[in-house]
């Protein structure tokens, strides 16, 4: 199924235009303090059917995406009067748009929902994809739902306000589409200030394209869409390493920094070409800076990229590895060593 | 998407050729305190993937479709190990497979399941078709989702030492199938003696078909699957009367009396056979005997229909109708003099 996501500064109108379009008898509108504070403003004045909704406010962050907040808004809806021919916005980043649409997902067994993000990583990653859930038993998106918004309204209005390593933060992710796109869109990404929202709608329509046609391809991950883990294992282990030490790296400059280390392991094992590795590696310098590590960290780096994996052993772990932008291969596995030679050659390229 | 069901007394065998074609890696059995005792021991001796399954019990009755244990069973796949790769096998009734289906709908955003109903209400009804769930808030199946089981093994293997009443609560499903199937289906179904369960599997194979083919229609519930209340709008309504008086009814008892109200309704508003209505008065009454109610109980049924359709007033209240056997139509309004005109008739007919 094409999953419908609409590219537009005009937010309000546009939510309205969904609205009236999906029949929804009743709209309630779910966002965090943050964003009833810094973007629910706007929406109401140029919605209005956001001004008419009812709005259930979360908390910020991740360890909101829990079965007790779900709890609360499936109760808020129940009361509420919330019915499958209700509409449900979601105005936010990943953590409003994961558990609000698992909520709706699975409220009277699923109801309609439209994710605004308001954040560039929300727009990017979470919105986008179907993908939901909630944390559960200490573990991210252990119970949650496969089920595709009703529409996605893509916009760069809420960004002004986002500090700069928001943006970047999920500007990794859109070098990662364009890698798993091909040498064209990565030549755009790379000569796009990572910082700069001018000109970002157009970039963000044909980026976030990739995305969805990967996960048209195979919606529930059963192959394909593992594509999109690309730079991710390396990134989890430099987020949970960094986490660990209790000196915690953005989670979208862990992925940028991973996509070096994974575009290196690539070269090495799938002949990815050098031309289109050093200026990935010289755009994450310039914009995220360097994440140094040393020999002693390898250990424990291996031993998380295997846990992220679910594999027994550190001995064979499992990536998604380019033979060329826009050439994915999924589980691809490296050794120990493949990897450790990996990291070295990211220190030298990265010092 | 065609739903996989398999009409088979070989229950264990199945189970193991169904998990060994999944390739599933690794197996959780979920039953009640019930199914525990007289079904999984049967299921241990003939399928190796049930011996060798990881078996969660829950607690029997309407109640444990909750929030807390559909939690707690979380719980257990996440300490127990379970990915997208295991299956999970819910060996029960209705409560077992609403409860399980959400729960593996959910864990890790789908883990895939096999139905094994043990009662006939829960083969003809809760099993199949998809719709999973746990009360929430006062009411059932608040919390749920469309999922549809990777395969259920219908059998009648446990239905031996079901009571009568249990078997004839199953049994009231089946007809309300065959009336929306047709002239040849009732007249079978009126000739099986309702709580025999020889040659029972072959009747549930064309009769499931019936139900199965209506949701493929319409997996989540549009349009023409509201087809399945048929029965239900009045049957319903005398439940909750019951309930209400602490006299409860079991639920296919009051569907089987439903029908005849919905039968009489169809009868009125769409000319509906009387030749196809007083042979299935006359099986009601010969195995589920006569409902009596009063005049002074039509205001409460009305609003209790009312209630049950989510309409604002029981002036116009929603049903499926029939204009013939097989021939239902969805979504047709009746006024509360129609209904009292249909609740005379059922009174006259049914004493």
């Amino acid at each position: 199924m094409k999953e419908k996501i609409v590219y537009t500064n005009e937010v309000g109108a546009t939510i309205d235009r969904l609205v009236e379009e999906s029949g929804a008898k009743s709209v309630f509108t779910i966002v965090d303090v943050n964003t009833a504070a810094f973007c629910l403003p706007l929406l109401r004045e140029t919605s209005k059917a956001v001004a008419a909704s009812t709005v259930l406010t979360v908390k910020a962050g991740d360890a909101e995406k829990s079965l007790e907040a779900a709890a609360a808004l499936w109760k808020s809806l129940s009361n509420g009067g919330a019915t499958r021919s209700s509409m449900i916005v979601n105005v936010g980043g990943g953590v409003v748009t994961d558990l609000g649409g698992f909520v709706a997902a699975t409220f009277k067994r699923g109801v309609p929902y439209i994710n605004v993000p308001t954040t560039l990583l929300g727009a990017v990653d979470a919105a986008t994809g179907g993908k939901t859930g909630i944390n559960f038993n200490g573990l991210k998106n252990e119970v949650g739902a496969f089920a595709l918004p009703a529409a996605t309204v893509v916009s760069t209005v809420f960004f002004k306000t986002l500090p700069k390593h928001e943006m970047l933060s999920g500007y990794a992710e859109m070098l990662k589409h364009a890698l798993l796109s091909g040498n064209e869109a990565l030549a755009r990404a790379l000569s796009h200030d990572a910082a700069d929202t001018d000109g970002l709608l157009a970039l963000l329509r044909e980026n976030i394209k990739v995305k969805t046609e990967i996960v048209a391809s195979d919606p529930k991950e059963a192959g394909p869409r593992k594509a999109l883990n690309l730079g991710h294992t390396a990134g989890h282990a430099f987020e949970a390493l960094a986490m660990e030490r209790r000196q915690p790296i953005p989670h979208g400059y862990a992925v940028a920094w991973g996509l070096i280390v994974e575009l290196v392991l690539s070269h090495l094992a799938l002949g990815y070409p050098t031309t289109h590795l050093y200026p990935v590696v010289q755009f994450v310098k310039a914009h995220y800076g360097s994440h140094p590590i040393v020999c002693d960290d390898y250990p424990r780096l291996l031993a998380l990229m295997a846990h992220d994996k679910k594999n027994a052993s550190p001995e064979e772990i499992n990536f998604t590895l380019l033979h060329a932008p826009g050439e994915a291969e999924v589980n691809r596995t490296a050794t120990a060593k493949d990897i450790e030679t990996a990291l070295d050659i990211y220190r030298d390229l990265t010092a």
